[in-house]
């Protein structure tokens, strides 16, 4: 349903921002989100909100998974994001157990995307960092640190999914700005 | 809400069945189902239903999820089981790419189930292969071939994904009938 149809609804505030990235770092216990709102002429990506859905940790996990759910629903209905931005997990092949679990929560996410009509924006872990701090091989502390200055944050972020979360956002907008042109251009080509 | 008060639908078939086990063998390009009735009185559990859910295999990840749920809602609106019967993943830890690709999907299945409010049956890989054929190491094809026999099929199901929903679902009748008694048991001892 595009945006400026949709009927106001009394009990959420709605903003309706063009380009509005939702950056999800995925978990079972918490599951850290960020909204990024995309460059304006001079003016940098900003920092729109961000969080963690908790998850009750003793509670089974398809039950989490349903929590989950209810809690990006409420964050799509609020801000409407244009795009949602989530790392691959092919990097976490050390730890499988980990990695398996996480993909449950991932799946959870991404249907919640596919059924909001959301631009899904894939991103490896190594291009979030390589588009923060110009290194794919910069380690956690650098990211956080390279998000906290971008939005002028006074501290790093806590806890980490949130830092994370924000980071991911950002790489989001990044990427978008990149490709939208990159894209372009190859229509450009194929069709002379 | 409870099946004799909800509303029939004019469009769809509805079938309520006590203790109706749904089993799913989760892929992403297809998902095997199959609905397993418990044993009543001296007839062994019973087929009611087994077949795929077909995903496209050329869209992106996020749209076969959304695929796969239209398909499981679809399932669980028709048959309304009592419960869902799923294997853990833990045992695909040599071909993690697999194992976090369908895990994506375990995920968008159990939150289905726990939107639906079903009970959700707890399956290791080894406990299928033990309840349906006595050895916890069987093969694939001896799975089958129990399969088989137990519901008088005149072959073995095709595809591969269909015999293992069934399978799945079988086991988690067959898990049901010992665990209730097992529960009851355990009340009993804590509420003297």
């Amino acid at each position: 349903m595009p945006a400026a149809h949709r009927r106001p609804t009394a009990r959420r505030q709605t903003v309706m921002v063009p380009g509005l990235v939702l950056g999800i770092d995925p978990g079972l216990q918490r599951t850290g989100y960020a909204l990024v709102l995309p460059r304006e002429g001079p003016r940098e990506p900003r920092l729109l909100e961000a969080g963690v859905i908790r998850l009750r940790s003793q509670q089974p996990l398809a039950e989490r998974l349903a929590e989950l759910e209810v809690g990006l629903q409420s964050l799509m209905r609020t801000f409407r994001p244009a795009a949602l931005a989530c790392e691959e997990l092919y990097a976490h092949y050390r730890h499988p157990r980990t990695a398996i679990l996480m993909a449950h929560a991932r799946g959870v996410v991404l249907l919640q995307a596919a059924r909001a009509g959301l631009e899904i924006i894939p991103l490896a872990a190594t291009h979030v960092k390589k588009l923060l701090t110009g290194s794919g091989r910069a380690t956690k502390r650098q990211v956080q640190l390279a998000v906290t200055a971008t939005f002028n944050l006074p501290t790093v972020p806590e806890p980490d999914d949130v830092a994370d979360a924000m980071a991911i956002a950002l790489s989001g907008v990044r990427y978008r700005e990149a490709h939208t042109t990159a894209a372009a251009d190859r229509r450009r080509r194929v069709v002379p």
